[in-house]
C-alpha cells in the first residue's frame, strides 16, 4: 500500500499455510512490492499449502532443508540468480521441539531431541547467515529477521527446550549482527511476538487459555500475524537502517507488564469460587 | 515518500534549529504527508528558528512551557481546533538539567536543580499524556514517542541527574502506556538513541570522544538525526499498532556490544603509548 | 548466627513496626553482630514501635524526614558520633505516595503528590548518599541498599505513581554507585524484593491477590521479610563486595517468568465457571 | 571463617588449577565447613593439579566427562555414597570452545566444533540438573550455581560461539530453576563473573587489554576469583534461599556502565596521538 519494498529482493523461509506468520508476511512484502523466494522442507511443501502463496506472490519455492548446509547454498544461489542479484531482506520462521511434540517433560529431555531443537530452531539461523555471509548474498543495509517469543527471557510451562532455542536464536542476531553489521552494513533483528495460533501452535497444549491471559495482560491485546506482518515491513524497509542486535517485543505491551485490572479480575473470580484452587 | 503519515495529524514539542531531532523528525512526517502543529518555549521560539520549520511545513507554532498544565491545555485544545480533530501522533523531545549546565557534579547536586531536571525531562511526559487522555485528544491507535538515551540504562560520567530523569521518562512511557492503550488504544513508546550532535549536545564538554567511541562500538555506527527521523516515521505509522510501552534502541547495535575491536584498537594504542595512562 | 557483620556499623532508615522490612533487617544485623542507629520520621516513630526496637537492639533512634537535608546531616553525625566512627552499610527502606492513599488514579495524578512520592520515595535516597559522601561517613567497601520492585520494570494496576520512584531509585543507585564506588570504593546496589505484606502494604486495595498471584507464579513462592532480613545481611557482609550498581530481584524466581502451571490452573478454573470474565 | 556452609555438603564440577575459578570456591567453601567432591575430565585432571586440592580439601576427585550422562551419575550416586545423603550445592564452572581455540571466526564456524561448543558449555548444565533431578540428588532449598559471563547479553569480539553458549546456559538456569524450584525447592542462578585470568582465559588473544577496559570502566574494578569465591559462598548459604532463575552480576559494576571517565581518559589520549586510529 505504500511500496515500502518497491525494488526489494527477499528471501522467506517458514511459510507453511495461511495461518503462517510467514505467510501474512510474505502476503504483504507483496503487496508493498517486494519480489522473493520462498523456501521450507520439502515435507512441509507437500503437506502445506505453499504452492498457492507462490502463485498469488509470483514467488519461486526452493525446497531446503535450513539444518543442511548445502541446501542453504542452494537457495541462496538461487535466489539470487532469479531475482538477479543480491537480496535485501531475509525472514527465518523455523522452529520445531520433537520434546514439546512427544510431550516429553523439560526435566526428562531425551538429548537427542534436544540437539535438534537448537539444530532447527537456532543455529539453522547462523548457518542460514554463514552462507549468506560467505556468498556476499545481502545487500549493504539489507534486513534480517528471525521470529522470537518472550520464552527465551522469562520461562512458561510447557515451552520446554524451545525457550533454550530462541535464548539462542536472540544470541545469533546479537553475535552475527555485530560482524554482519560491521563488515557490509548488514542489520540483524528478532521480534519477539505475541504469542499466535499457527498451525504448528495449535498443538500446544493450553494454548487457548495462555493466549487468554496475554490478551487481557495487554492493554492493546495480542499481535496478531497481520500486525506482525505490517511490523516485519517496516523493518525490511529503509527506515530502520541503523536499528540492528535488538530484540523486539511485538506484543501489544505484554513484555512490559507486572499485571493487568483485566487478567487479575479473571484470577480473583476464580480464587473465589475455584474449590480445588488452594 | 511513501505517505505513511498521509492525512495523519500531529503535535512535535521540542524542535528548536536544524540540528534538533525533533525538526528532523517533522520534515520527514511532512514528507509522509502529514499536518501538525509545532510547540516549544517562548524563550526557544525567540531564539531558535522555529518559523522557518513552521512555514515550510505549513505548521502552527503553539509556545508553551511544557511544564505548565494549562498551557499544555492550550497546545492540546489548540491543535484539535486548527486540525479539525483529534491527532495520531505526538512527539515530546524534551529535556534540560540545569546541574549539567552549570557543571555541578552528582555527587554535589542542587536540588532545585534536579526537581527542574525531572520536571522538564521527564514529569513533563505524564503532564502532556494527562492532559491528551482528559480531553481525549488522541485517536484509536495513535502513536506518542518519547526521545530517551541509554544512559537510563547505564551510568555514563557527565550525564549527572539527566540518567535519573531518562529512567523516570521511561517509566512513565510504560505507566501511562499500560492504562492509555487499555482506555484508547493508544500506544506510547520511547526511542533510546545514539548520541546526537544537537545545539544542546553541542553544551557538552567530551561529547566528540563519546560520539567517537560509540560511532566505533556500534557495528552500523551511530544513529544520526536523519535516521532516527525515518524510524519515528515507523512508529507514528499504522504499521507498528500493537508495539506500546517498549523503549526502543535505536543506535547502530551499540546497546548490545561489550567491545568492539574498532574501539578495542584505538583503546589499545594508548595503553601502548600514553604516559600517564596508569 | 554466623557473625557476618560482627564489628560492623549501620543505619537503618525506614522501620516502623514488626511488620516492616526494615525492622526485620535490623533485627538480622543485631543477630550477626552490627551495632546501628535507626532512623524514621517523627510521625512514624510517635505512632510505631520503633522503641521496642531500638531496645532490643540496643540501637538509638535518630528522627528525621529524609527529605530535609539538614536532618539528614544530623543523622549521620550523630550516627558517627554515637558508634565512634565512620559506618559500613546503610539501608533505605523508604516510600510513600500520596496519590495512592488518596486513590488517585495515574491518568488523574495530583502534581504536587506525585512530586512529594518522588521527593519521599527516591530524591531521599540521593540526599542520603550525597549527605554520606559529602560527610565521607562511609567506610571503603561499605555497603548501601535500597529496597525496590518490580514495578520499576513492569506495570502493575495500582501500583501508580510509585512505579516511576522506584524506577528513579533504582537509577539513582546506579549514577551515585558509578561515583561513590570510584571515589570510595562504597557499593549501592537495590532489591527488588517480592509484594510483602507491611503495615503499609495492607492499605493497598487487591494486594492479597495480587500476592496470590506472584505466590503462584514463583517457584519458589514469595520471598518474604524474613527471608529480605537474610539476603540483606549478605550484601551488607565482605561477601558481596564487588556488586555494585545493581538490581537484584529476591523473589522467589517471580522476575523471570511468564507462566506457572499453578498460577495458569487457577485462571483456566475462572474462564470455565467465571460468568462475566469474557 | 563464619561456617556458613557448616554441615552443607556439595559437588564441584570444573576446577583445574589455582588459577581456576572453581578451585577458589572449593577452597571458600573448605574454609567455610562444607564437604564436597571433586569432578573434572580425566584429561583436565592428568594436567591440571586436582589432586594438590583434594588433599587439601579433602575431597575425593570422581573423574567425568561432563557431556555424557552416565558418567554424571556415577558422580552423583558416588557422591551420596561418599557425603552420605543428598548434596546442597552445586558448582557448574565448565566452558570451551575449539572454535576460539583454534581462532575459526564467528563467520566461519566449524558446526561439529559449534555443537561440541554447546554441548560442553551448555548442555553439560542441563544434563547435570537432569541427572541430579531424577536421583532427587539434591536437598530441599539446595542451590546450584553456573559460572557465565555477559557475552550473554553483549558482543564482545573474539568471544566467538561462547556467547551463543552463555546465552544458552542462563536459559537453562531460568527453564530449569522453574521446575526444579517447583518440584523440590531447589534454587539455580548464573553469576555473570568479569573477565577472569584463568589458564583457559590466559590463551584468549586480546584479553590483557579487555580486562585493562573492563577495569577501568568498573567504579570497583574487576571482580577477581577470591571475590566470586566469596559471593558463590552467600549463593551456596542458607540465607539466599529464594534467590533463583537469575543471572547475577559480579563485575564491580561493569554491567551498568555506560563510559567511565578513567576509561575514556585513555581512549582519549589514543584520539589525540594515534596515527591509525582514524
Amino acid at each position: 500500500m505504500y511500496n515500502l519494498l518497491k525494488g526489494k529482493k527477499g528471501i522467506i523461509f517458514g511459510a507453511l499455510d495461511p495461518l503462517s506468520m510467514a505467510w501474512k508476511i510474505a502476503e504483504r512484502a507483496h503487496e508493498e512490492g517486494a519480489i522473493f523466494t520462498l523456501s521450507n522442507t520439502p515435507v512441509a511443501i507437500r503437506f502445506g499449502e505453499l504452492n498457492e502463496l507462490a502463485k498469488k506472490c509470483n514467488a519461486e519455492i526452493i525446497p531446503a532443508d535450513a539444518t543442511n548446509l548445502e541446501e542453504l547454498y542452494t537457495v541462496f544461489r538461487r535466489s539470487l540468480e532469479i531475482m538477479d542479484g543480491k537480496v535485501d531482506f531475509v525472514l527465518h520462521s523455523i522452529g520445531m521441539s520433537l520434546n514439546v511434540r512427544k510431550k516429553i517433560t523439560y526435566d526428562d529431555l531425551d538429548y537427542n531431541y534436544y540437539a535438534k531443537t537448537l539444530d532447527i530452531s537456532a543455529i539453522s539461523f547462523h548457518k542460514m547467515l554463514q552462507v549468506a555471509y560467505k556468498l556476499d548474498a545481502i545487500k549493504e543495509w539489507g534486513s534480517v529477521v528471525a521470529l522470537s517469543y518472550i520464552a527465551a527471557q522469562r520461562t512458561l510451562f510447557r515451552y520446554n527446550d524451545m525457550a533454550d532455542a530462541k535464548a539462542m536464536l536472540e544470541s545469533i542476531a546479537r553475535s552475527f549482527g555485530y560482524i554482519y553489521g560491521r563488515e557490509k552494513k548488514v542489520r540483524i533483528n528478532t521480534i519477539s511476538q505475541s504469542p499466535t495460533l499457527t498451525t504448528a501452535g495449535k498443538g500446544v497444549r493450553g494454548i487457548d487459555a495462555l493466549i487468554d491471559f496475554t490478551e487481557r495482560m495487554s492493554p492493546l491485546g495480542n499481535a496478531d500475524a497481520d500486525d506482525l506482518a505490517n511490523y516485519c515491513i517496516t523493518l525490511f524497509s529503509d527506515l530502520t537502517k541503523k536499528v540492528t542486535m535488538q530484540n523486539l517485543f511485538h506484543d501489544g505491551g505484554f513484555s512490559n507488564m507486572g499485571m493487568s485490572a483485566k487478567a487479575m479480575h479473571v484470577y480473583n473470580k476464580s480464587l473465589e469460587n475455584c474449590e480445588d484452587c488452594n
